[in-house]
């Protein structure tokens, strides 16, 4: 006797066992093994053209709007496997979210379209952003009203509001307010719990990851075939139940998707826990939200599922596929709502469905720490507004107590894949020191006018992305900082080779004559020029190339005695990418030393200052 | 015959015009004389105990969030004005909201609190604000909960949502997005002219108002009397509409408010253009955004109602009154929507209150050019969710249209008020100049221990709030810029008088002996020590004075060779007060100047440079 039959009789079951017994295998077998294809295709998207397009995307669009140009975070490949690997990924019935990877793909896009842009988040983008929202909104829109009737297949169905709980009573009271404080206090430590627990997850994952793109796809069909078990094997834990009378869907529901799967169930049944497995999210989501339905659920339907979601969202994440987390921790965060809900009974007057919507909102505080993006994704999602302040009540103590035990998902995302991410606060150790104390050589100067040789050794020798500039005499009376030159500079010059024989200076003009003003853009794709693609033959390597008109005559200094908390600030709200370190005293060579992203970084402060470990 | 009676001819009355006559000159005088006395309450207010009270407030927080901390923008006396203030004149009648006031009241009391703490605007208090809002949210809806049943006066009447039209229907076709674009490219036009009128006024009223306090008083009273007969008189001009047949509500209205006021009219009969005037603000933008009510106005009536409002908004600004432009502004523009709607007629199939509503955004977005911020008090406004990408689109368009004329109407205060505001960007001439370029002289520096004479002097002959310390020898090799000290830093620590007889360092042992944190601490009401509260005697002019332990070692400084717009983004960024200019080369004096925010404003620098003008 097999375990899927042993489900079946622990289920309510009236139908014959054997022939229930097979056609229900045969069934299995057919989801399974679909999803199997489908998570397959994805893994193997993933792990042989884009690893960088695995996960929700968003920890690395985060560290890029910080500043961080990681490598192929933001390639064309990304953007393919993003799309079709999340498509496959979704269909493969997967734990997981879709909105995450959107974001990326969104990112990859523009990246794309506004090739060499620099898109550090700034204020001045809040507008912008905003213009794009409105044309994409009013689009949607349009595109929604076209296809109303019908004519783009599932395209248009479903308006812009997922999950219209607008109908909700607006009334509460103080038991009321009690049990969601209680509730949020709870989600607050199921949504750390989720975090940590994600953590370990990844690091695990990440040794099997690292072994080869078999070991990939391996992991992804070992999580593939643990999710359809738990999908197809749970229900069968769920009693039936006959359909309640007076409804406006049929029960059981027919098609596509319903509140009522008839799953093993007579005619005139339902299993409430088919009904959450085997929808979409989507529509499980709307279906823990929807309102008036207080008595659709058993408490223990509630209990398998929202321990099933928590426990499948977190060994899901970290799989080579493309997964956001939102779908997940709403999910787990709305069963554990309606649980709650349930549990409570009569001693709360609010509508279950509102409980699932606030159990939601504690576990999105509580993993992504994010207040006021949560807020309004909710309230967009749900078209509740008199209900916002019990969201935002929520989400306030859910962050507050999770911020108790560790940091938000993506931060810690964002540690683990060692992205050197810039907090907007400068840590207090750093009160201590001072920039010259991070200051790490050695330091490679040019000249104002620099042989070519030198050059191409320091290029070669080092991965620096900028140099300085000393002008030197009889350039000028005594050594001094002319500015900062940035290597993919240096290497269309040198491309250009417009050298001369002698150490003098050419000008601009010769410069202005040669390039175009798109020659020293950023390229967009990541395709710049590099070191190998330089032709220097014995000859140039002699000569002399002036660099005054490539180099940036303004770069941001700071002296050596300046607080490195300071220091920190100005970097990070400045947005730079290099901040020179000048001496205090005359006399001395005119600068000593460049700060970049990664001496800010814990991990290099500390390195070098063990004694302020403690105080961290 | 006077006027009221020959606007009692005009209007389709059916009353004996004799004791009409009479009863009504006796109504207006009443009305007029109750209207006058609260105007004049609160111009006094105004005029004698705080001029800073006067308009929105909302250009003054603005520029304290962008670090400019004027004299008595915060002060105690102005939160005791703005409140009382406000109250007489929204009872007063006037054509003017108090959602400014509000704002402005809520930062005085903030400041009062939060006594000396720093309140520039950070992305870190995203999170503080969010928080705050949500306890302010659930603590509002607590009272409402327990004021529900009548036992607070008017309080708690009404809800959260104030014109709540989310039963609007949600579709709508391309001729319809046509007259929305339309609806939203005029707006924008009458916005910025909206704008444009403003700053005249003001400015005519900047010359009567500086001629003292009875002058002030006087304005008010005409701009009172003004409005009462606008809101007496002018309906007058609408003719008496039949009751429509089955209504929820009574017909004509009972009691304080409603949509069908009488007036004038017989019994059965109601006045719309009344309805509009003789009602609150709040009530008169509900009655402009209900649905499903597209036949209770005249097209007359809007018309008059709109060249009223639209009037009556643009002469009140600026009287001796605390007056938020918002209401005035969603006033002028619910009408100008809904007369756009009622003019397409039949042709666009949109609610006339969806009209008003998008008429709304368009003024505001003409006017106040803050789109985000626009959006989400409409959607809170009016919980309609569904219109968003509506809202959106007419906010983009009017902003766009409108920013080809001029500024935001908040950005025109500021500049009319002289406040230094600086700008997020830099002006494009300043990158044709440095740093060194801007400084003003004479530059005022102290040495590391200073003779008491000689800060004394500084204190009294300059304004200046920031000194630069220079050591020299023997506290050093060769002259070195030690740091920065600030006036009230210096005043404390002349007040102290650790003084020494010699010039040797005391270091900060005794400093920190003789005064506690909070003596340096910015004083929360403005009331620090000044000059005049030093008592120096001449014995004590000549001694020294150890400025090293209030010396801000790590002032932030540029090299006088740096790009001014990149000193200009530093200086905005970093939100600072006095940016350090040092020399390039070696062997001149460590420090050449000083910038502060007024070398960074327009004026100072067109006016250095004044060939610079034609570019900008």
């Amino acid at each position: 006797m097999n375990t899927t039959s042993q489900l079946a009789l622990v289920g309510a079951n009236v139908c014959p066992i054997e022939s229930l017994d097979y056609e229900h295998r045969e069934a299995f077998l057919a989801y399974a093994g679909c999803n199997l294809i489908l998570a397959t295709a994805a893994a193997a998207l993933c792990a042989y053209i884009a690893p960088a397009a695995a996960g929700s995307g968003i920890p690395e669009v985060k560290a890029y709007l910080n500043g961080i140009d990681a490598p192929s975070i933001l390639a064309p490949s990304t953007l393919f496997v993003k799309i079709f690997g999340s498509i496959c990924g979704v269909s493969a019935g997967f734990v997981l979210g879709k909105e995450g990877p959107m974001v990326h793909t969104g990112a990859c896009i523009a990246n794309f379209l506004g090739q060499g842009g620099s898109r550090r988040w700034r204020s001045a983008l809040l507008w912008r952003t905003f213009f794009t929202t409105a044309v994409v909104a009013v689009t949607l829109r349009a595109f929604g009203e076209y296809c109303r009737s019908g004519k783009c297949g599932l395209f248009g169905e479903g308006g812009l509001i997922m999950f219209d709980i607008s109908s909700t009573a607006t009334s509460y009271s103080t038991p009321d307010l009690i049990a969601v404080v209680f509730l949020g206090a709870i989600g607050g430590i199921f949504g750390s719990l989720y975090n940590f627990l994600v953590d370990k997850v990844l690091h695990t994952y990440s040794i099997i990851n690292e072994k080869g793109a078999p070991f990939k796809i391996l992991l992804t069909v070992t999580i593939s075939l643990l999710t359809s078990c738990c999908s197809y094997g749970l229900p069968w834990l769920a009693k039936c139940t006959p359909c309640p009378l007076g409804l406006h869907e049929h029960c059981p529901t027919l098609g596509r998707s319903g509140n009522f799967k008839k799953f093993q169930c007579p005619q005139g049944h339902y299993n409430d826990l088919a009904s959450l497995f085997l929808n979409t999210s989507g529509d499980a989501i709307r279906i823990l939200f929807s309102s008036g339905t207080d008595n659709e659920f058993y408490i223990s339907t509630l209990f398998v599922f929202f321990a099933a979601i928590y426990f499948l969202g977190i060994v899901t994440y970290g799989i080579a596929v493309p997964s956001g987390l939102f779908i997940p921790v709403i999910l787990a965060g709305a069963s554990y709502g309606r649980l709650v809900g349930s549990l409570l009974g009569t001693i709360c007057g609010l509508d279950k469905g509102l409980f699932a919507l606030l159990g939601a909102a504690s576990f999105l505080g509580g993993t992504m720490r994010m207040t006021v993006s949560v807020c309004v994704i909710l309230l967009e999602l749900t078209n509740d507004l008199p209900m916002l302040p019990l969201v935002m009540l929520v989400l306030l103590i859910s962050k507050t107590v999770a911020d108790g035990f560790n940091r938000g998902v993506y931060d810690q995302m964002v540690i683990m894949k060692g992205l050197p991410y810039m907090e907007a606060h400068a840590e207090p150790y750093m009160r201590n020191l001072v920039a010259g104390d991070v200051v790490s050589g050695p330091l490679i100067t040019f000249s104002g006018v620099e042989k070519v040789a030198n050059i191409m050794h320091a290029l070669n020798v080092t991965g620096h992305n900028g140099f300085p500039v000393v002008d030197e005499p009889p350039f000028s009376d005594a050594p001094e900082l002319c500015g900062l030159v940035l290597r993919s500079h240096l290497l269309v010059l040198l491309k250009g080779k417009t050298f001369t024989k002698d150490r003098v200076l050419t000008g601009p003009a010769e410069v202005y004559r040669r390039f175009g003003a798109f020659d020293f853009a950023k390229a967009g794709s990541g395709k710049g020029l590099k070191f190998e693609d330089l032709d220097i033959d014995e000859e140039d390597m002699e000569m002399y190339v002036d660099l005054h008109p490539v180099t940036n005559r303004s770069p941001y200094t700071v002296v050596e005695t300046m607080s490195l908390a300071k220091a920190a600030v100005l970097f990070r709200e400045l947005g730079l990418r290099h901040l020179c370190v000048v001496p205090k005293t005359p006399g001395r060579p005119p600068i000593i030393g460049i700060l970049t992203r990664h001496d800010f970084m814990p991990e290099h402060i500390l390195g070098l200052f063990p004694q302020f470990n403690h105080q961290n």
